[in-house]
């Protein structure tokens, strides 16, 4: 039977990434286009041993329900590294874990947005977030963003113009998908910005630690002296993805008002994950996993960009990130990024068009490459081919240049 | 700063139940309030087995990112399973993986309602649920109901006055908070309504298995044949709440909008402890489990009831579930539950004000009784204490009667 939903049903799409890595799922393909971290860094020994521990000393616990909050010992670990890394002063009592980040977005929306309102962002921005926040009605502001950044000028210019603007939604280290991290001035453009309107900041930080080289910036939650921010942090990329333990960190009212949605949303997020990786932080050092990460993702970024720099027509830019794990090519004008994907995946290799990044669309001559889930053959082999197909697509060969 | 947020954020509420399971956490106390399972029933070895064997075979793909649709071996026994108690033909494509039914609570509101919709409920309801569908703006229409069920007439009646229904949840097996369990011919007199009127039927189940006597009756997903029912089951209370390791099932064109809702939502449900459950039931009988379980909430039930037919005043009428978690009592008229809950926090015991379980107010003399978490000597303590102070209340003492 055909029922009546509710009206944000019309406009709610499955992601394109998400439906994507299904069929990029063969193992003959090369896939530069999931988030996936490398399983090779996933500490499975090191989580065997912790679950055994925490089972022998724990067992009932961890296989019970708990509070919504979170595990009192993880959220203090919690606090206590992100005072270590950004040079804040949290306590266990300013965190809230989340089913994933995603979850974080998702609670967001919740909180903030009404059908109509305004959510600012980048230009472009990270899909997880479109979707999770298009399901309350919003419109989207993309806010016009250089290699440092989003432009404040830009920025206030907009929020001036947007009676409905509600948040303001940014990933200022290493973004999805461009790669970019902000430079020190920009963050505080923006949280000047933020003060002077009222409005919530959403810093989403997942790649925050995975700096390569250079010296890391603050997050915009380490500068906000206002109750601004709400951060966002994860275990998905510097621990592993599938046990979907993410926390967020916000001023305290507010923590209140996203303990009261997440109880409605999910009760709370698995006893037994957050127990696991709150007995590995006790018996094994994560900083030390995290420099193996960013080695290895070093090695990989330096290949493709290599490759990329070797072979691709001069007419493509693209961004050499100094962390995280993802670049952003920007092809020729003519070309296609959906029409290039439909033959490349005739030729065994993916990505994703760039114009799914971009809330109101356009930009469909932009890609994004991911580099952190291939060995180094395999993205040698894929850029090799991707440059073939775009010499050719330069050459004016018709597939490549349908809109 | 306050910043401004959605309208929603004025009607939310947190849950009654879990603020006081705070409180209740004290060891001392006897609580009778939570809806916890008994923890000496959780498989905490053979979890630990099961973990080790999917860490030697699959470790780094239990550890990473995983299809929104949940481990494809999971669902294939989820279907098998509801097959061979409820005789239906589902496959693993008609079962989606949800991070506690709770999620598939939230998710349901998501996808029928908007602002001002109606949902039709037993009356009283499940908390959960009603915290779950508030924050998408519905009014509630409780459908009167008795010890077999919802009222046919009386939910066919409120439909036709409602031309914003969108949906009818209900809880047949051994509801929460009541404990009754709906006769067949009730079942059929629901789906029969809802046929009539295209509207779907949300089948919360998760004390189906549960049963201590008598012969089960079908679920409503078994005796649908019109593609109207959701039907929402869980290992919370067959296995261990704290993975968090749910599901649904639901007409195909219809689950495709919960995979898409959910992506936005979470991404996914812990591939960790999906493939831990998924490990545990290919080593481990999961029926001689649920058979220790019943066996054990049987005595306590006996126990319960036994206890408040020999010490309650007789004007205290109160359900004996054959299954389930919960049972609840009514009061004399003058006697209000949350006054006397002061009281008996004072004396150690705790137990759910009835009030909490209608949406739309009143009943402030019911309670709800859970047996499953509490060994046989608090049991009877508790209760004797409760007795005690109904006494009181009986005899006019103002605290008990105080509004």
């Amino acid at each position: 039977m055909a029922f009546s939903m509710a009206r944000r049903m019309e406009v709610l799409r499955a992601s394109e990434i998400r439906e994507l890595l299904k069929i990029t799922g063969r193992p003959e393909v090369i896939s530069f286009a999931g988030g996936l971290p490398a399983p090779e860094t996933f500490p499975v020994r090191e989580m065997g041993e912790a679950v055994e521990r925490l089972l022998a000393e724990h067992g009932a616990a961890a296989m019970q329900y708990s509070t919504t909050e979170g595990h009192p010992p993880l959220r203090a670990k919690i606090a206590d590294r992100t005072n270590a890394t950004a040079g804040t002063r949290f306590t266990a009592e300013d965190v809230l874990i989340t089913s994933g980040s995603q979850q974080g977005l998702d609670l967001t929306g919740k909180i903030f947005l009404d059908d109509g309102d305004d959510v600012l962002c980048e230009s472009p921005t990270y899909l997880g977030a479109i979707n999770a926040f298009r399901a309350y009605g919003p419109r989207f502001v993309e806010v016009p963003t250089d290699d440092d950044g989003m432009i404040t000028q830009e920025l206030d210019e907009r929020v001036r113009r947007c009676p409905r603007a509600k948040l303001i939604y940014v990933v200022p280290d290493f973004q999805n998908p461009t790669g970019r991290c902000w430079s020190v001035e920009r963050r505080r453009g923006l949280l000047d910005v933020a003060r002077r309107h009222g409005l919530p900041v959403i810093e989403d930080a997942p790649y925050r630690e995975l700096r390569f080289e250079g010296k890391s910036r603050p997050p915009l939650v380490a500068l906000d002296a206002d109750d601004l921010v709400v951060h966002l942090g994860t275990f998905s990329k510097i621990f592993a993805p599938g046990l979907r333990v993410a926390w967020l960190v916000a001023p305290r009212a507010l923590l209140d008002k996203y303990v009261l949605v997440k109880q409605g949303a999910d009760l709370h997020t698995s006893t037994f994950t957050q127990m696991a990786i709150d007995t590995y932080l006790d018996r094994f050092d994560i900083d030390a996993a995290i420099g193996r990460i960013r080695a290895l993702y070093r090695t990989r970024r330096d290949l493709m960009v290599r490759a990329m720099e070797a072979s691709f027509p001069p007419e493509v830019s693209f961004t050499r990130p100094a962390g995280g794990l993802f670049l952003w090519a920007e092809l020729a004008k003519g070309v296609n990024a959906r029409a290039l994907l439909d033959r490349s995946l005739g030729r065994d290799v993916a990505f994703v068009p760039g114009g799914s990044f971009f809330p109101n669309g356009g930009h469909e001559n932009t890609m994004r490459l991911n580099y952190s889930n291939m060995p180094a053959d395999r993205i040698e082999e894929g850029i090799r081919r991707l440059a073939a197909m775009l010499a050719e697509a330069r050459s004016g060969e018709p597939a490549a240049v349908a809109s």
